[in-house]
């Protein structure tokens, strides 16, 4: 008996190999692209205002620019009466300067004239021939928004390493930055592992399945912010995956999945052996337990288990984090999560990790979350039914039924 | 005085306003797309499964699969010896047949020969010249995934209206479904109008500002599931805008900022009142007042303010539900929610709705919400610093320092 049909020798803690994964991630690097571009990228520099915005002093609101001095004690009884010496539209370069009592007629947006300090809005004035009644006080500063209010040129603007969200890139625009430093986006080659193995839209031949891994590994790649290849399926033959991987290395990363386990046909972790150094094989979790990660030609290379369930628990685990931090983001949990009560038991086994799937229903103020029965890690409708997953840590033998859990919600 | 100067007349509820506009948003349309391009759209036909899956019996372990019944009484002291017939890899049409006390050698994956209907693992047996020890007795189905496990052929898969999700895809894929059905993506074309605004990337006029909320409309679109296209900046000029709106006619919706206010410039509304119908035009919202929609050429026309912070709020207000219900989506909040308690007042005024922006800080086990102090809607950094907002709801005049209120987080 072959000892690689013997199980893992040793399991590695989720913890301890994803200490062991992050430390040789390296960010893929960075580029330049227009700011429009940059919806959900990581910054790769510290944005600094290049100007004042507002660049100038402006009117909040259609009125009459005055010194707001000149304007206290005006009532509906006792208006003031100022002199109407002209008009600024918005986008206009005005000369007109300001002096006591004196007014200019002014539109929202438009720069304040030299001199005035205040608007006063259309409703509180009337226009006569060439002056103005103004029936209202106004402080100085009323209805202007001055020059640098929103952001002084020099200041922070958006920090390195954050994620761009619609309203920095209306910050970017309203500086008028045009170029900015992202992270890339790493790519990632996946390659799936089969003789059984046949292409959605091919007729299946008797003893074939249709391969799902590759094309649900490379929508979790694009969730996750980077660029998926499909290499494509490979046969399990060492010469066929040597020579895909070689392809692969063109890319940032390469994902593997299938014959990763230790029974007779599971040669990838023979041929990555070969070509480079197994850092982790096998990890103490469940479904995932075949995962393990390497490194060839400074690349890494993740093998994950066959079964399509397990290759997604084990895609969540280890290489989401590994692409967030390549991109240069803060590793964190893409999930949304709720509470909910279980509504029946979990058993577990001590020492390690549990990722099961519930359906969350509502029940009164809170929800319930309900194990989704199945037969394996094959088995892809159990995480269509799922609503998400809840953990079972290592130091515990199961959750019991009525207990509160936290569930990781799925989200696209 | 002209009466457009005056103000809203009557200010429509946030409540009412949205329904009036899902009341005349309709979807888009469908098309065909290729499955493994289907991630985040929303389907727009139920799947039904082809055919089983898995399509066959198969080993759900390495090993030899059995009659199962041929096992009972098998132990370590007392094995049970199983004629060896031949083995079965993966992806393999195999003839072989099982009769009693025969065994064929199978691999995790490959089609269980006829007669058997059980895998003994490996570990449990030992492998002779043509015969195979075995010294542990196994169920009938024991490492056996049956034909039709995951899916029966016939069952509902996805249901139309969902959101596809890469578990949505694996299984697309396991079922051999190519070609899918999907609603149309709205392409939503963009103006922005005013004398003042330049292009990020030109000099910087005097009287002239950047304009911000094309870009962030543009993302907005972008991160609702939209396609944007930027007709551009558009003078303060009633035919310049009757053309911009003509060409921006050849999209699904159009969203105009700017010059929707009742001041002397506020040309939009009556643009569209000419070419099509004004359905509201004021909101009791804050910030947000101005905005409005119509429709010219059932086509729907959304006027967004000018000042950043306010486009934005009437976006996430009315043009995301409106753009999800278009692309055939459940309507719901994009935002993820926490709770927290208020650091700060918010004081606001009865019959209106108030989104305030908040910055969170960790306290203990809970949150503070911090409200952002700024001097008003064109304040792009008061958005950039907020983590997420807080809705003040129409019957309440503001709410108090300490109370728990529910914080809708930004994200992307």
């Amino acid at each position: 008996m072959d000892i690689r049909t013997k199980g893992f020798g040793k399991r590695t803690l989720v913890k301890d190999a994803l200490e062991i994964l992050l430390s040789c991630t390296k960010i893929t690097g960075t580029e330049k692209i227009l700011f429009e571009r940059g919806l959900g990228r990581v910054l790769a520099e510290t944005i600094i205002a290049p100007i004042d915005v507002p660049p100038f002093d402006r009117a909040a609101m259609d009125g009459y620019a005055v010194k707001a001095e000149n304007t206290f004690g005006a009532s509906q009884g006792n208006p003031i009466y100022f002199k109407l010496i002209g008009e600024v539209s918005t986008g206009i370069n005005s000369k007109l300067k300001i002096n006591d009592f004196e007014a200019v007629k002014i539109m929202t947006g438009a720069a304040l004239p030299k001199g005035a300090n205040a608007v006063v809005m259309f409703e509180y004035t009337n226009e006569l021939e060439d002056e103005v009644e103004v029936f209202k006080a106004v402080t100085p500063g009323k209805n202007v928004s001055f020059k640098g209010e929103d952001v002084k040129k020099g200041v922070v603007l958006l920090r390195k390493r954050g994620i761009i969200r619609p309203q920095d890139i209306a910050m970017l625009a309203a500086v008028g930055r045009q170029k900015i430093k992202v992270y890339k986006k790493p790519r990632a080659a996946i390659i799936s592992t089969g003789d059984e193995l046949a292409e959605p839209g091919e007729k299946l031949g008797a003893g074939k399945i249709y391969d799902a891994n590759s094309y649900a590994l490379a929508a979790l790649v694009q969730a996750s912010g980077g660029i998926a290849k499909r290499i494509g399926i490979i046969e399990d033959s060492p010469e066929k995956i040597r020579s895909a991987i070689n392809i692969a290395l063109s890319s940032d990363v390469i994902l593997i999945s299938g014959a990763t386990s230790v029974g007779k046909k599971d040669i990838v972790p023979q041929v990555v052996a070969e070509l480079g150094e197994i850092l982790v094989h096998g990890v103490a979790m469940r479904p995932g337990e075949p995962t393990g990660f390497g490194i060839i030609n400074k690349k890494l290379v993740f093998m994950l288990p066959g079964y399509p369930v397990a290759a997604i628990v084990a895609f969540e685990t280890f290489v989401r984090p590994a692409l967030q931090k390549m991109q240069g983001m803060e590793i964190r949990s893409p999930c949304q999560q709720v509470q909910a009560r279980l509504k029946r038991k979990i058993a577990s086994e001590l020492g390690r990790r549990d990722f099961v799937r519930v359906k969350l229903e509502r029940k009164g103020k809170e929800y319930l979350a309900e194990p989704i029965r199945t037969t394996g890690s094959g088995i892809i409708s159990s995480l269509v039914r799922a609503d998400g997953f809840v953990t079972v840590p290592e130091n515990t033998e199961g959750i019991e039924k009525g207990e509160k859990v936290v569930v990781n919600l799925f989200r696209i």
